[in-house]
């Protein structure tokens, strides 16, 4: 079978009244599995290009440093690329305590005894790998999804009393809840075919048994599909724009298509981000 | 059948470097259904008796406000009661509005969106009867009744999050998802025969249909011999002992003994607090 | 001098999908030195007028009930009052104990840390009068208001943290810090002449040695002139509009006049608040 | 000036009941500046030594890994260095951008407009280096340093209400401060000689000006004597021990002894944390 191709595009238009320091997340990362075929990103401002830095961690994730000039600007990242299967991915050594740590928007701290009185004793056995799965499919099932519904400030205490939010909420929550339970758990930022409407997108990854596998609480996007931003905590590690200083974000879009069919996503077999 | 008598007491020992001003919320509530057939409440410092002064609210509450004098001293209450029933206790004006309320730690304003995706649509119609002991129910199954397992400054949110408590924390969480779903509900401090070990206890009373019940999503102690001391809107209102001032507890002892057998309880017929 | 007449008026405008229990806190309370020269309240539904019963505090709260009928419907509450110097208003025995407890968004149990630290041993001997103008002053001097940068369901503790707020917040803040330091403390629902933009108003009443006075921690209105509607422990209790079911309020307007000029206010010397 | 010597030791008293993963961050990081004459980690169960493996971050952190047996164990830290004036320390690219953001015990992004309000147009211009010295002093100025005041799931803004705290809230809330003034800043797990009680010591590292400083808001150690084990986010990344699974830590003795008299700290001037 031919490798199929995904076309992404993100737009950003930006005014600022004075310079101000700049990171992008929305470049696709350096992973296994995923081989560009073009990609551009400029940052355009009323005096013409401005000049970008990368900035890559060892994860392969790829943050864009400018700075944002007075006036409006742009920012605009296209990238083609073919993906095939790629190896496993192993939970690294350092990674089983990384992410198991309590972040800003995932207490596990917290959520010791919820995570024990809802899942029991779950954590430990041959059922420990089908975790991810059942707290992402405990959060699909009592949490509405309603857009504007939450905070930026908000956490996965929030999202859990309140019993609604947005992609990020669901998985900040399956993010905590899972760390409460000693699996180590991330959030990726994606973007990801077929979402509706078209934004970026953020999944859990979780690595239950010495290998990261993604589940998503929203089922709102095939998992098979998603191409990895950023890999991180929580959404604090993973904001597609972060400013020192006063940026207005006036208008963003966001565009993922794989060419040919969406695959289906029964949601309960393992699956690996790329 | 004759009616049965019971026997309560409470016994403080305290301690002061300093005279403080203190109220005590230990004595039966004046209520219809409940005959004193003995009280003495006494409050002894280093010099002899300390004069104490009731103060009655409409509901008949009976709090009694002294000066904790300097260095040691006890208060003592002693009360025997003959006990009937009494006609059923409807829900004031007022009250309607006050009991739906948020208060200090039964934040029902930040349960609304939990307590309507849980109880779903049965805050109308025959069912809205039956609120009072499906929310008790639901925390009874959902919560871990652990000693010292919660802070003072605790409210319904936390018990919620830590999933266990104790009774005072039980009880907030059922108040507060009652009022969320606009059913008037309180706290009740009472003295509870049967209740091990033996101490103060909080219940509820939820008024679903312009009739105050009690509930108790504990269980600890048969509906039927609950003998009321204070009801408010939650433990701040009830504590049995408030002081103005470096006070320091050094015991506690409570008695609740009712003549004969102790009634059973189904928890599922609603059962009027006297 | 003769006694200055005041006006004041609010109209609300209603819709509603279905009729909906509701009780408004609109009419002034019911006070020595505050004569009714005339008073209207009325509530008109799409078939005409709709029947109003008023509940009334011990404290002269008059809470207005009625049904929100489907359609649009508005409340109309007009009065005009000649005030006068009434008696001191004491500290009733109970209210002592009550109106120290923590409240919804009061919560002074969690402020005593920070109460102690910031306003050291004030609360005994003569500087405990002037408490309540150095809590408000603090407030007054750390706070911003800001329009719309509060939550309803915001209390003390987060205007603490934000460090801004509106008039709620800042009365939340000074009755919370106020408790913590055992000061009898309260929110007061008022009409404020003088206020711009004019709406309904909140301020403290507190009582540091056994008598009410007023402070304001916005200085948006003398103190002088305010009116008062319904006091309350925070305001949860003074709602000018209290619903259950989907009611949406299209339209809110206060008036509130004076006759003659303004008084000055010194906040500095007590006022007792009518 | 010959180099002075430091002797650290750290030992760990634990008891398991089952095996359990663990990870102790005990030993020095590996930094300029600090040469090793000697160290040596050993971990002894019932059946003698564990193995131990070393997971060490770019940063030089070193973490070490290994299986709490069942029944009694020790962990043994030793080691003797040897430091000089090293290089500066640059911040990082990536630095910048990830110790500015918000964390788990230093949720910064609820902190932006206390910050801004408290410590006014500083995030600018010359001035700016001087943040973590005026963060630190008014933390040091309005906290009391009391043990056993706060909780392990207490961050900054539950230090900031309590206004007390030890070490690790300090730190926390000066990290917190800094970041919401866009200054990136981290905590540092530090051996402190001088220190009274001896234990593991907490500081704040910040880069107001592309460079890390050390500063200590809770003024219990001279900053020159201070040796780095482990960096991080906050309290999160920098335990000393995380286990998965039930472990008692029976016993804790921390050792930091410097050759010779211990240097003056005025507090003011910036320090290089080694």
């Amino acid at each position: 079978m031919p490798s199929p191709t995904t076309s992404v595009r993100a737009h950003l238009r930006l005014r600022a009244d004075a310079p101000a320091a700049a990171s992008a997340l929305v470049a696709l990362a350096d992973r296994h599995g995923v081989e560009l075929l073009s990609e551009t990103l400029t940052v355009t401002g009323p005096d013409g290009p401005v000049e970008v830095r990368e900035l890559r961690s060892g994860d392969g994730t790829r943050l864009h440093e400018f700075t944002v000039p007075a006036g409006a600007s742009t920012l605009e990242y296209e990238a083609q690329v073919r993906t095939s299967t790629g190896p496993d991915a192993t939970l690294g050594a350092r990674e089983r305590w990384e992410f198991t740590r309590p972040s800003r928007y995932c207490p596990s701290d917290r959520l010791i005894t919820f995570a024990a009185a809802e899942f029991g004793r779950l954590d430990a056995g041959p059922r420990r790998e089908l975790l991810p799965d059942l707290v992402a499919r405990w959060v699909f099932d009592h949490l509405a999804y309603v857009s504007g519904s939450s905070l930026p400030t908000d956490g996965a205490l929030e999202t859990l009393l309140a019993r609604q939010g947005v992609c990020r909420d669901f998985t900040h929550l399956v993010v905590a809840v899972l760390r409460a339970l000693d699996v180590p758990a991330r959030l990726c930022s994606v973007y990801a075919p077929g979402l509706s409407p078209m934004d970026f997108h953020a999944v859990v990854e979780a690595a239950p048994d010495g290998r990261w596998q993604v589940v998503d609480a929203t089922r709102l996007a095939p998992r098979e599909s998603l191409l990895r931003i950023a890999s991180g905590r929580d959404a604090a590690d993973t904001a597609f724009l972060t400013t020192a200083g006063q940026v207005d974000l006036q208008e963003l879009s966001v565009v993922a298509v794989v060419e040919g069919d969406l695959p289906l996503d029964d949601h309960a077999h393992p699956v690996v981000l790329r």
